[in-house]
């Protein structure tokens, strides 16, 4: 079966420019964390409820790649897909770019250890092991820079 | 005994300005955040120690004026002072302005219910209205707007 | 003819909740922003465009009224309308409520100066107090605390 | 000489928090951004003179890794280093720590292009290669994750 490449449109904030009349870059951050809901929700699995089934996704790491400007109300597209990476992480991959030309804006990706609610890591329970084998990708190695 | 006056110096962040080049207007709210841990911690209880006696201080209305630009790495004043307000509400009064030359950036207040850690409005707890008659002002009024 | 009464869904980012579990206060400044956003799109002057011919509306003002919780991924309706405010202001009132149970989340309004590229008032053009005749709300007062 | 290693404290915003109860990914990218602006201000070149002087320091790249938990209140340390890297970037590397402990937080680097005001590369002028060439490691590889 074929990897879940999720796809979400936005627009640029007033509140996510700054004074360089960009996007302030950890706005990327932000815009990845809709790419990863997104993928989520069509994976079937909101993360909503991963976090009340007691599994929790934070950050180990995060590597952006800024391409391209993006001014207030442009009209961006996320686009991701994700995987496990190694036995107990999962990985995001994102490409931000505008959604009418096609330019890339921002990509790379975020590596996420998964966690009860006190932060402590445990195992991928079964249901997420299954979803990430029915949707993810299979090349997700956590030094592929390219996500 | 004269009510607390806190004074709070802080820098703009890059991440605060937007394209019109001074600060992005919600970044206000956040700088009256840092004045009301400042004055908290200043009357002898910071906020982390309110909110692990179990009481909170959620927002119930904000008021916010402008009154002048501040761009990136201007070094800014935030004072705050406080005092109840009506039997069950806090109240604290910020004014936000150019550290060097004192001309005011932004002012206006914040009114807070208390409440238990799921939300729910709870009376003011002994320890928090002796702070208050210790350290808060006595003229705040819900609907003085100047603060 | 009727006042223009804008409509926008949006989902709460996780970004955007805090340690309390709901949405952090200054998050709604930002929401407002999408409001007027969309305000002005569907009245047929997008606010680039209005930057585009030299007119900027800097914040002179915000109140907000904080009404319910809202969490991340909840699905928000912001609705707004806008009107001429005394002489040389625009006043943005805004609803923000559960876009499913219709619950209200915040409301309050915001007061904007026209001024032009460097922050100094101008007298609003006639392009845009047309607009507003035609799309405003005619009971815009400056003190009008619910919008 | 020896390089530069700037060091910052600052405390955690509850703006910065999340539902998580830590601070949210993205706010580590706003706490690099307070390391840079540090190291060039004890390097003797704020960041608005470079402006003001025609160049800016956009972000190409940025590496972040999650290394602890971080709440309200906390007071953080932030400790950068830069060099050049390459003919024509600049790259800061970033420890950020819990200031008590010396737990670690968050670490990484950015890489920044040298551009003019509309985002155009240009030839890192004298004075800034001269800034780096005092006051920057050499040891700064395009490549090297760990900064």
């Amino acid at each position: 079966m074929a990897a879940l490449v999720s796809q979400l449109d936005l627009r640029v904030r007033y509140s996510e420019t700054d004074q360089m009349g960009t996007f302030y870059n950890a706005r990327a951050l932000e815009w990845f964390e809709c790419g990863r809901t997104q993928w989520l929700r069509q994976a079937g699995l909101p993360y909503t409820d991963m976090e009340r089934r007691g599994a929790f996704l934070p950050l180990v790491e995060a590597r952006v790649y800024f391409q391209g400007r993006a001014q207030y109300d442009d009209e961006l597209r996320v686009v991701a897909s994700a995987g496990l990476c190694g036995k107990a992480r999962l990985k995001f991959a994102i490409r931000i770019s505008q959604a009418h030309s096609g330019a890339p804006v921002a990509g790379g990706y975020t590596v996420h250890a998964v966690t009860d609610v006190s932060g402590r890591p445990i195992r991928p329970p079964a249901w997420l092991t299954e979803l990430m084998a029915r949707h993810g990708r299979e090349d997700m190695e956590l030094e592929d820079g390219t996500g």
